[in-house]
């Protein structure tokens, strides 16, 4: 991976505009505007924005569907959020990260006070907001975020510092049990799933099979490192019963959202496995709970963002080692060319997209 | 709890006939028979059946059912599984367990040899046999077992010890994860819910919540300790939300098998909470999965028999420290008044029925 | 347990002057001072203190041994860090607990930005700072600390909320694995491993053994539950091999700071089994790490402190449940009698003492 | 990794005289015999060996030193453990594996009743016999073993099968707990120090450090993987703090016995870190409890052997994927060069030395 040496900022851009993908309304669309640069309040930092790549998410809010209209703003609201950039300023009391590190950024901003935050489990805060969801986000040129919420990056490429936090769902999913020596399906190779099939890879997995139904995606899943990739209209149960020696796979990641890709992995996970769900459901699944789970000692662990901050350290490591997730970058765009990125992530036809706020 | 001296046997029945409720043809219905006394094979024991506890899946073989239709037999076939009894002779080989002793039964038979089996998980081996399921089973007066299933219970009262199956369920489920200190809540207080009730108790459960629809279970619910029974169609909910100061309760046991009583349990459990999913689902359960578990953090375990031999060590040792789990036996019947035992478990009107077959 | 209703408070002490009990020089001995009450910093709260429980560290600042020489202060700083009391002001920026409510205080201050900190496991921070040790302590009518450091512990008498701190200890090294149906022994019935013993009771251990030199801690550790409590000189390997038919204990808390203690641990902790060391050795201790650890596969728990906070909330849950600590606490005494006190702990003839500050 | 043929087997060798390795005497030394060839019993296989490695057991075994004359025989009786062969006869009962088979062999023989083996931990059964210790070893052409401890190499060249034998310790040490993205040291680097060097890296260990006092081994280690390879009496704490920003390692390996190479581990262990003890030490250790373990809140596991079978399923996937452990094997002699082997292992520098029976 290449880097790139930390700007060298004199003067703060406060008080000046700044270009932005702005949520005006709320009906589907999205507008490029010249705004204000937000200023840091306490404990934050101004961040200006080096890469901000497109998660699905981006494109149900910019398409104002039944979940963005309950859960987005509200507008106007900037949106965006997967992102790494320079530290430019500083609020009052932020002094861990110095002005000039590249950072990527922990998305969820929790409270640090809830059950959930003061056992560990942070990455479930009662209080969860949301960057670029619930406040300001990172398809502009500059973002200003908690410093608690900084992630320092140095050495990386702003584009795969960015991607930490995508990559971080991965190994959460992935990590929740150890993983070296046990064979795994990835069930959906959306850019989540793609990263798993090499974070599993790379953590002494035994094999790692992966499905999809779509033929560019289970190329770049070989890509990444699957043993096997199979379309999943295939006859999948039976051959990776057959793969397994009749035994099923001990851990099944469900990354793509779909009851029928459920319905498999729970097909060819073996007696006493595990399941990893992170794939969003849009839909009711209807389960066959005795039979698919029960009666065959499984464990479904539901997981959602990264673990504070065990699943960051665990990422860095990894893209230390050698983990390499550029393969997946299909398309690096400026920031103004938002509409083709959205109709491109929307296709199903593209793997991740990286918008440049500052080109 | 009482106990009973074990029996001297100084000639083993064999060669001579016994009662026994058989299962006669596929079809509902059973019948008392005199059929020989089984012949203990090599590594097993004969035993006298001295008390043989109803469980609903008996119900089901009874009333043949489509599990029954599929699972069982072939008829002609003796059934029962939940037992206790006397040691009266060893077959070859079989050395471990002496003569006179009283012994509960794993009725779980598995194969030692599968995946499985050789990575402590034998209570979900791929080639499991059930007693009174697929062999006969505990329903007459002697029962053949293989010897590695006998559970040595010196000191307890036969059907106390009979009751160890279904309590180690309880304990299973209860134990997949430690309980000290958390808040738990059980839905489905048949005779496993209501163990676990006890056994959560005793384990320093924070509080233990219970919910049924049905007025008599929730009575015993509370005499078995729990801190608070409610109505399943009262507003549990908001109840239990506000009995945890709205963080929800760490610890769901799903004793009941109902859809219903599942989504409240995953409505009430705390972010990052896990759930036992035990009851048997006839029906299948439509789940949205990312509102219910994985924006939640939620895992899922699924239950299902006993851990060989962790689940006994531990049940054992619950029962010396003081467990009382009698009053769940709602009634003892003479193994001849199986229709009225049936008829009881399948009312609802009973807790645990133990049957007596030397009566 | 009594409680105490929470005192309601006009006017903040700031700029008085209060009693309190200094260290005044790098030498043995301490002195009753009036000095000025603290001011509550950004984000911190000002504490009356109600009761300030006596820990051995205490003797050995008082005494100034080598360890307090090393960890100590610099004088001239007040000592002390076992308390609870009432919030009486806060600082800029504390908002979460309110005036007039009762808190324990959790003495160990992390830097929440380390490392450990960051990965679930601040209670080894690696900038850790003590209450007491490196910062003005309890022994003082008040005392000012960072509000993320107050227990609220409402309803609670004082005593018993500043008792939680070395609860907490037991209760940590108690459930670093799960107790339930497990046979445990403590050795060093002290405060910490007396309440050890109830927590493992209250937790549904199998059996609590119990061994230390003094007759009137064994006859503590019986009334706290303990099944069987053995004088350390007798042959305790011997009875508790015989106590679980040969195969010896589950689990070790080690609470004495003794080898001799650690080895007899070692010798009857069963094959596969788990040591929790948690009592501070002052001197080196010489094992035989081949047979006494390697060969049986065991596994040792170095514990300090409390986990933040899963440790907190069990053991509140366990004073909710009925956990009775205040059979432990031998003497109440006013601050100014703290020579008594120090006298008493040092003498061994003490349960846990209470000084009371406002008195 | 080359691969051989199952050998064809017409007729099993039975009473016939095969050539073996055996401990005449208790006294140093040992002896080339022509001996029968055994019988295997109910439930064993005879195996003929294809390559028996050399562990430092068989070293204590020749030498007679303290250990051995405790341990050992009594004799006359044949040595030698870690081997791999050709099932050439089944005795009774029998039926697993099939005549012609390739098969490593788990050395421990255990019980499978005691409480360890009944709840998951047979790898310290209280009963313990182990193979070439005390029962005829694998220093032969033929050796009987029970067919359970018989595993199944299909594919593998003997010698890389013998080694599943010591590679299984390195994997047990390595995965108590996950490794991935994990910093880890390896203190030794004899045979299983060297390959769980290998191990760790396979599994996504961020940095996998090592020490030895031997060049040739540090030399050994850097082939195995190992990111820095340091000579134990360097610098090596304040190497490895600075080459974890002063975190110090997650994981220590204690592979070299030695309690200086212990305490450099638990100086270079991060906070709240674990250690693996599996070198054996044949002198007490002197340990400050305190300082070293209890205050940092580290945790150590005692190693021994290997889980069966999870150790043997996760060694296996390990080769599959590519695991490189020839490296390691620095000599392949007869077996009648026993004594150059034993010279050669004792000297330190020997890599591992494979004996042939069959030439």
């Amino acid at each position: 991976m290449t880097t790139q040496p930390a700007a060298v900022v004199d003067t703060p851009p406060v008080g000046t505009t700044m270009r932005a993908l702005v949520k005006e309304r709320a009906e589907p669309g999205a507008q490029i505007r010249e705004v204000p640069v937000p200023e840091p309040g306490p404990g934050e930092l101004l961040i200006r924005v080096e890469a901000a790549s497109v998660c699905g998410t981006d494109v149900h809010i910019e398409r104002w569907d039944p979940w963005a209209q309950e859960n987005f703003g509200p507008p106007p609201m900037i949106f965006g959020h997967e992102m790494a950039g320079t530290v430019v300023a500083r609020g009052p009391g932020a002094t861990r990260v110095p002005v000039g590190e590249t950072v990527a950024v922990e998305t969820h901003f929790v409270d640090w006070t809830c059950y959930q935050c003061r056992t560990g489990r942070a990455h479930v805060c009662q209080n969860m907001r949301i960057l670029g969801v619930h406040r300001p986000g990172s398809f502009a040129q500059f973002v200003a975020i908690p410093e608690v919420n900084a992630w320092v990056a140095e050495g990386l490429a702003p584009e795969i510092a960015a991607l930490q936090e995508p990559l971080g769902n991965a190994v959460h999913a992935a990590f929740v049990e150890d993983v070296a020596g046990q064979t795994a399906v990835v069930t959906g190779c959306g850019p989540i799933g793609l990263m798993s099939i090499a974070v599993l890879k790379m953590a002494g997995a035994r094999a790692v099979y992966a499905t999809d139904l779509n033929e560019e995606r289970l190329d770049l899943a070989r890509q990444m490192g699957a043993d096997l990739a199979l379309d999943a209209r295939d006859n999948v149960v039976e051959r990776l019963r057959s793969e397994t020696d009749g035994d099923g796979v001990d851990i099944v990641l469900e990354m793509s959202g779909s009851a029928a890709a459920l319905h498999q992995g729970l097909a060819v996970v073996t007696n006493g496995g595990r399941v990893s769900l992170l794939g969003t459901h849009t839909a009711p699944a209807t389960l066959d709970l005795s039979q698919e789970i029960i009666f065959r000692g499984v464990r479904l662990y539901g997981i959602t963002g990264r673990r504070l901050w065990d699943t960051w350290y665990r990422t860095t490591a990894l893209l230390e080692e050698g983990l390499d997730i550029a393969p997946i970058i299909s398309h690096r765009l400026p920031l103004s060319e938002y509409e083709q990125a959205f109709d491109l992530v929307a296709s199903g036809h593209a793997g991740k997209i990286v918008l440049l706020p500052q080109e």
